[in-house]
């Protein structure tokens, strides 16, 4: 076991098994939490992983959650979060919670959108209203959140792009995580137990309002940066290289999943991770299915996040152990056999699919919530999965087995 | 302690204190479950109680819930329920259910409904398909669901009716009423212990399909008949006292709460309760509000439902110990609070107004769920406070001050 700490101590990665290439075993340690790695992040956009509550993914083991900083901060407002005691106060969660820049959805979702050497601005796509996201701003606005892992801003390329383009949307990223690097520098030095590193003080917050003094219970959040560069292995390298250089608590990779093949996919993933150091965790933001996941385990990937098990199982797409299951098909309507035999769930202990395609037919609200708790648990089972196999050296085999039932299932 | 037993011994209630007039203090037992009166029936329309799954339910200490025959019977269909095991098991709920007989929802629901001797004879407001609802019809389709407490058709006259009208709807009604009765009697006497009773035997419906054979554990269901005659008080006793002559496990009071004025009520409500037999259990259709149960407790009712709590609580308007919550109000952006801070429900104890609002504003799902576990469980700690007040003889001072602290309180 390597205990690799950061200079900042912001966040501790212990490697428990593997190295910088291949299938690894981790714990990340951040502010008294102890998550274990590989490690699927449920996707909480707007402050609830929708249809379910903390307590449910409590109930479900999950550790760490993603909230949208962009959908957070039009509403209700950053401000008002952080008046209330931040985003684990807001939405009564104490596990960890790891928040965007909120550039992606700026890009993505807002009207009349422009990138431009000082940042991102947009309309948003509720009001029309006016806005620009910095590098530093968005710091800002995720201190206010108060998370635990901070995303740099970045600018994602989507896919099909050219290496002209790929090459100068690099280039302002670069300049942009420099620029994010000096911000949180200057907060951690202005602040260095409090404010700008994140510390919660959740008396003083009820009180004032203000974000001043430590509780001493918190170490301070974590900053990661964000690898792009698109398809080409030479850009992807250069970006690892230059993010290291500056040096982040952890780094994510971007701009994968944004419409590229699976095969594009492959060299400029690989490309990152050879230049990322060993003991530093790497995030592959946005991926994604089972299988893909197994992959970029495989490849030295530690964390992910996807909405594909929430937003497919408000659909009636769940995920099993015997690959996808389509609730709503007819075969369901009589089957009072669980959603899935091999799931220990609080949705497949206690309901069967006939019931479960019902409140589909019927549009019932619970089916959405039933097949979230399925589809997440059945996640958290496959991420577990993955991490025994890894600590008994049998990953290859795993990965193999797991690939196999899933695509010859059926379930 | 007077203990009635009906020569059926299908269902035994226990008046514990109170009479045929004036509050009284019950428990109802039928099949093995024990329930205290007066009680509440959180409603549960499709086999779901909107947003809540049978463990909700549970931790929020119901104990009877009612499902409604007409939409269960159109989707996912009455057979299907039985070869799955009827809806106890379909739904996973291990508390009572008791169904009404469709009737209502027929007429107030679906296409080119006509009422004859027969039945009711209507369109699917789903697919324009024809049925036919008869009161022998209704009983085998609650005999399929094997609900616990099943109702007798009716014809629930809306109001205002003319005396000629309601009176020409009461004598249908009473002539559907024996129908049910002899029909009820038919079933116990073919299968005394066995299929019409609505003995499950679980393994038996799984294997086969079939509704034959009883697993010895489950005694028979209640059939309740339906007092009506609108606003007139002489129809309503003369319903009330018919419906004795042919004897049910309880009796509902019907027709209230269907566009007559709140003083228009109460004579007819009187009435009905006078000719009612004490050791009955009486059920007031579709009421209402905390301080119209209050009423009829007062009045001397046993068992209440309605879909006020859960369906104003999905547009987030809560119920409180002091008054209603528009939990979307401006006042609830900042508020840290609890929903109700004398309420230790799930979502009281977890969350603060400022994050319900939250959830309403974007639109979360989680939202509605939350404010329909706060308002389930307030109509709860109401009953209880109820049945408290009567076991402690101080009704009548509760009544005052909850009263008094809901219409001053400004939640």
């Amino acid at each position: 076991m390597k205990a690799v700490v950061n200079p900042s101590r912001r966040v501790e990665f212990d490697l428990l098994r593997g190295s910088g290439r291949g299938p690894r075993l981790g714990r990340l340690r951040i502010r008294g939490l102890e998550i274990p790695t590989p490690a699927f992040m449920p996707v909480g956009t707007r402050a609830s992983v929708k249809t379910l509550g903390s307590e449910d993914l409590e109930a479900l083991g999950a550790r760490l959650i993603l909230a949208n900083t962009y959908h957070l901060y039009l509403r209700p407002g950053a401000e008002l979060i952080a008046r209330l005691g931040g985003l684990h106060r807001f939405m009564a969660w104490n596990g960890g919670i790891l928040t965007d820049s909120g550039g992606f959805q700026a890009f993505s979702l807002a009207r009349l959108r422009s990138i431009r050497e000082e940042g991102i601005e947009f309309r948003s796509h509720l009001d029309g209203s006016r806005h620009l996201l910095t590098p530093e701003g968005v710091l800002d606005i995720q201190a206010r959140l108060d998370s635990d892992i901070r995303m740099v801003l970045d600018v994602c390329t989507p896919q099909p792009a050219d290496r002209a383009r790929t090459a100068e949307e690099l280039a302002l990223t670069l300049r942009w995580a420099a620029r994010s690097r000096e911000a949180w520098d200057r907060a951690l030095s202005a602040a260095p137990d409090e404010e700008a590193a994140g510390i919660r003080d959740e008396e003083g917050l009820r009180a004032g309002g203000r974000r001043a003094g430590g509780d001493g219970d918190r170490a301070p959040a974590a900053l990661f940066g964000i690898v792009q560069g698109g398809t080409f292995p030479d850009l992807r390298r250069e970006s690892a290289e230059r993010l290291v250089d500056l040096g982040f608590d952890g780094y994510a990779l971007g701009g994968f999943s944004v419409g590229e093949r699976a095969e594009e996919r492959v060299p400029g993933m690989e490309a990152a991770l050879a230049a990322l150091p060993a003991g530093r965790p790497r995030y592959l933001m946005g991926v994604g299915t089972p299988l893909e996941i197994l992959d970029a385990v495989a490849r030295g990937v530690d964390l992910f996040d996807c909405v594909l098990p929430t937003r497919n199982a408000r659909k009636g797409t769940l995920f099993t152990w015997r690959g996808k299951l389509i609730v709503k098909n007819r075969a369901c309507a009589d089957d009072g056999g669980p959603i899935d035999p091999r799931c220990d769930c609080p949705a497949c202990r206690r309901y069967s699919r006939a019931y479960l395609r019902h409140l589909f037919q019927v549009g019932e609200q619970l089916a959405g919530r039933l097949a979230t708790i399925h589809s997440l648990a059945f996640y958290q089972q496959w991420m577990a999965g993955i991490r025994e196999a890894i600590a008994a050296d049998r990953f290859a085999d795993f990965a193999r087995e797991a690939r196999a039932r899933m695509e010859t299932g059926g379930a």
